[in-house]
């Protein structure tokens, strides 16, 4: 049995969506990071990090796994079922080297953008226009890889596009558009309307919905 | 054949040193960042995010790889040997755990806050805390983890504590010293004696020498 502690985030929706595509079943808990939840001692126990989202696979090979980390839910996942990531070649190490320009360039920019314009105690406009423009860098870089794939790391959906759909269906944190890249906006109304991934979205918004 | 483009960074030194564990032969190219040598078309080319390093694999299985993010160059070469990366099993998870843990949050705090630190062009105090805090959060995170094991990932010595070393290595950046992590402390020795690190730091060292 696999269960899921997860919120209406970014990052929780990429393993939710990651399951219903690999249609594999899971229990989903809610962790409400509004409320504080990720710092009791409960989660902190699963996740000395305090994030979520974080997996638990009962049936793992060896052991019962606790996984944390978003994208590495992600390669276990593919790795546990055979899909969704090439098992060899170029094609793989192009999934990888989305995955980890998504870890350390989209998802820090996305979220120091949002952070400075929305919840800082001072306005800082050096600080949000740093965020911004490189917020805007990156999606530039992405569009234009987009231009010439059907897919971010080729021609096949992988792990990496719901990397980056988890993102950039929260654009309107950082308050992005996807008007100036017509790429990324043909590409994700392509991962939206997959059933796999509406499904994987409505599960996480259940958590956020009101008592 | 292997080449790399680098220069003396953090990112950098990750691949020299995982080239030189596996004992790969390679020729190094110097892209001087502080001259901006990253915004030439040439290197454009290669990397459209204009970040070092790359690495160029003319013996790759079915073309010729050009690949980005250090991380993910350290899957591909990990992969390529079957050496520093279990094969399967909570072991394996747990070092695609670290390197995201590494790509998400050690690398960006880090960077952010080196960069504030000492690159703005106005002292903002309320980044450079957030950014310092965040830092410090996450080395204490990895210090209560190394307490329990003797690598970052469980009980070898795999690419992710190559990916964690290459910050760690550069941590007077932001500024941080391990005076107050003494787990990281003991296992950042054990790292930095070991042959083969010693010589992916001199590579990439020579690189930053004045002409």
């Amino acid at each position: 049995m696999i269960e899921v502690y997860a919120f209406a985030t970014p990052n929780s929706v990429k393993v939710t969506i990651a399951l219903e595509e690999l249609d594999l079943a899971y229990r989903l808990h809610g962790i409400n990071i509004r409320q504080g939840e990720q710092g009791t001692t409960a989660f902190t126990t699963l996740n000395p990090n305090q994030k979520v989202p974080v997996l638990v696979d009962h049936d793992a090979r060896d052991e019962k796994l606790v996984l944390t980390e978003s994208a590495a839910i992600l390669v276990y996942l593919a790795e546990k079922t055979g899909r969704l990531l090439p098992a060899t070649g170029a094609e793989r190490a192009r999934v990888f080297e989305q995955l980890f320009f998504h870890a350390s360039a989209l998802s820090p920019a996305f979220g120091q953008s949002g952070f400075f314009q929305r919840f800082a105690s001072e306005k800082l406009p050096l600080a949000i226009e740093r965020f911004d423009k490189e917020a805007k860098r990156v999606l530039h870089v992405l569009d234009t890889l987009l231009a010439h794939r059907d897919f971010v790391a080729g021609d096949h959906f992988t792990i990496a596009d719901i990397a980056h759909f988890g993102w950039l269906w929260r654009r309107s944190f950082p308050g992005l558009t996807l008007d100036d890249t017509p790429y990324i906006a043909r590409w994700y109304e392509r991962i939206a309307a997959r059933p796999g991934v509406q499904r994987g979205i409505a599960r996480v918004e259940t958590l956020a919905a009101p008592n």
